[in-house]
């Protein structure tokens, strides 16, 4: 099983607290992004794979998807995601991704939200997902963007002009990386954007859009924290066709 | 036009001393990868955008192609391809790429080497070259990664543990960057990768692979001029079907 970092005290009370965890969706910078990369979803079947709070399965439902199936590993934020919710429409289940089991052709579209970077078996995954859609069907999904999860000691530096720059190193090199963000030994898969797409493609998908999410100047203007998140994209989202 | 720096003194003097001009596709460490995204070549019609010195024209027709077309905008470049080959079945043409037209349904590959990142009016290009294809032709090219030409000022670094690493900025900002290789003031044009994808869905095309080539470590060990070019891809490479 991939590590459960979300279920430790210090990483879950750390994400619980981020806009995104608090505010949802709109808190999410890349969500408009994302979003215009879904399909229409009335009458839809939709599986979310690392649900969280279930933010995007409460929109789903509200965007008029026909059920809900939210799959997570974390025990915590199912507990809290079932809370916010009392759609029977909307199933939330505990699920290790790892060993990712749907029923075939059971829905119109699979969405993961920045859950994919954590799986080491993306390609069993990504077969699963192909089996669970219908033909026609769609998957879409953000990681963190290869370049952002490639160095193994990440650290801003500055360009000659003194502007922020993200030193890339060890990009080819696919595997573990340790991190620390919310809590110390967060363990994540670089993979590259050579390998998301390819990999789509070895298991039967058409890729309909790859989009590279960067912050606008603005964002960085109105957010000071986020210095140089317009000098390199922090997320790489995908919209692939069964 | 595009910058025709190829016919510079200075950079087409630089330029013929290249291992890759001296010794052709086997001194492009890219080529191995590049060639195993090709198609079977036998009988096929084959246009090379940016041909160079003819290396890969004449390499095709040794891979059976039936005709080839090398189109470049180097009079230089061109004058010497035409002095390697008395082959009737590869033609040598003068052509703006910024104003590409290409026969309809002429070819059955359209292959471009290093050409596109100097191209402004990519989707033009890319529009003429879905219109040269047969449905089912493929378009395979490689141009200088994102991440190589993203930076303004592009420089080494070194992370904290002392390992080479490519500052990347400005990535997601599009357009002209003047670098000095072989001459002073070369212009490229940086896209993201994402750029190239969706250009190339947006025109009709399926991605059947995407590549981004680094060197290997042995590659670096021995070349050591090549230092760093295993931490990042210098190259990206696309196969596309109509």
């Amino acid at each position: 099983m991939t590590q459960n970092i979300y279920d430790t005290p210090e990483f879950f009370a750390g994400y619980s607290r981020l806009p995104r965890s608090v505010e949802g969706l709109p808190a999410a910078p890349e969500w408009p992004t994302l979003q215009s990369m879904l399909p229409d979803l009335q009458g839809r079947r939709v599986a979310d794979l690392g649900c969280g709070f279930g933010w995007f399965c409460r929109w789903a439902r509200d965007a008029g998807a026909a059920a809900v199936l939210g799959l997570d590993v974390s025990e915590n934020m199912l507990a809290r995601a079932r809370e916010t919710t009392g759609d029977p429409a909307i199933r939330y289940e505990r699920a290790d991704l790892e060993a990712l089991a749907l029923a075939e052709g059971a829905f119109d579209l699979v969405y993961s939200s920045l859950a994919l970077h954590y799986i080491e078996n993306l390609r069993g995954l990504f077969q699963q997902v192909r089996c669970g859609l219908v033909p026609g069907g769609r998957f879409v999904f953000s990681v963190e963007h290869p370049m952002y999860t490639a160095p193994g000691r990440p650290a801003w530096t500055r360009d000659p002009d003194g502007r922020l720059a993200w030193p890339v190193n060890s990009y080819a090199e696919e595997g573990t990386r340790s991190t620390d963000w919310l809590a110390k030994g967060v363990i994540k898969q670089h993979r590259t954007v050579a390998t998301y797409a390819n990999l789509l493609i070895a298991t039967g998908f058409t890729i309909a859009r790859l989009e590279e999410w960067s912050a606008s100047a603005d964002d960085v203007a109105a957010h000071p924290d986020w210095a140089g998140a317009d000098e390199r994209p922090s997320f790489l989202l995908m919209s692939a066709q069964r």
